[in-house]
């Protein structure tokens, strides 16, 4: 027999797991009503976050380095999505999505601090590097990226999440549920349940508690691997947790 | 609705992809008559690998640093088990699966040079720290036990697997299926396919390309992140790999 498994809804099964270990109903808290920012929301990751996020109903703002580009990309997705360059877009939101390319993330970050004081960060940057014989893991000074964001962020709330979606899988107009968990990383219950609960607006998508930001590296890093994977089975891989 | 998804057997499954990919039909190989070694199969990890292969019908030998301690845990075990020293362990198996503590990874393999030379080995080590906030990845000079295990056995053909199994369910004797992928990372086509089938012998589980050795130490560091979902959910977390 092979294994077959159905995945519940992030609700149920959080309620199902908390109540089996006699910790009463556990409720993700209502996320609807907020406004997500996706700073570097042109490229192929930020864009296609922001699409899933706006179909689901989210109120997206989509920010960029010129307000120009990021009206031009909000434009092409509809779904009321709005355009603002970064200070704007991480002003005018609740949760703010930094996925820009590694190469310009501390610059980025530095230069929004204020913009970005008490907001809800959640970093789904990869510092990854490319050679002929594919994706690879960068040292990060920090520890990674998120780290990284937290240490140039002291006064905002610095969580992990969204790494290993694809791309193309997200922007797929015509694939209506993503199959994949979205580990979730945090100092804080409040803040990882509110990503989690984000996560689960995207029908398909869980939001998984899965550590500390002092384990984020290897959260970032798997995606070298994942890409390895793509390679060997033409597949655009994500992964599922079992057993919650 | 919720995600729901149906995970064929390995072979199936390949043979699907390679030919959605125009690559014609891949058959994993028959591993069913090589003899399976387990350094460090006194431990919970081991023992549990032990018996979920020996169940499967494999001839498997459990490695100690004393003879009679494998001996006692392969009389447990039954199913064919027989327990050896490291060495005799090392010398009669064809693939050995290294499942020592990271603490005794670098001695036990520099003795075992010899011993290992020619064979496929499997590194299922997890370098990891401890403290009151959980689990933490350790740095390795090498970059990862995997890469540690090549670094000390240049005669030997190394690949890193089963690094996300839980104990617990490993050596539960009422749980038929593992449901649960097992990322496979190594240099040669030749040595992962053998791995990633020796993995499809233990029902429910898979075996799944992930990448080269210089890729694994964020597939070892991630079991701390399982660790913390087993911690927030109460749960023997595993990964299944979406899309493959």
């Amino acid at each position: 027999m092979c294994a077959t498994r159905q995945y519940p809804r992030p609700h149920d099964f959080l309620r199902q797991h908390a109540e089996a270990a006699g910790q009463g109903p556990v409720d993700l808290p209502d996320v609807s009503g907020l406004v997500v920012g996706v700073l570097g929301g042109t490229g192929d990751q930020g864009r296609g976050l922001a699409y899933r996020l706006a179909r689901a109903g989210q109120k997206v703002i989509i920010g960029s380095r010129a307000a120009d580009r990021a009206q031009t990309a909000a434009d092409e997705l509809g779904l009321g999505v709005e355009g603002a360059d970064n200070a704007e877009c991480a002003r005018r939101s609740d949760i703010v999505i930094i996925a820009v390319p590694w190469e310009g993330h501390a610059k980025t970050l530095e230069a929004l601090r204020e913009d970005l004081a008490g907001k809800l960060v959640v970093d789904c940057v990869n510092p990854l590097g490319f050679d002929k014989q594919g994706a690879y893991a960068l040292q990060v000074e920090e520890g990674s990226a998120a780290q990284q964001a937290a240490a140039l962020l002291p006064d905002s709330r610095v969580t992990a999440a969204f790494h290993h979606l694809s791309a193309v899988l997200l922007q797929d107009e015509s694939i209506d549920e993503i199959d994949t968990d979205v580990m979730v990383l945090g100092e804080s219950r409040a803040d990882t349940d509110l990503v989690q609960a984000l996560a689960a607006r995207i029908p398909g998508m869980r939001g998984v508690f899965a550590g500390r930001l002092r384990n984020a590296h290897q959260v970032e890093s798997l995606v070298a691997n994942l890409i390895s994977t793509n390679r060997r089975y033409k597949a655009h891989a994500g992964l599922r947790v079992t057993d919650v």
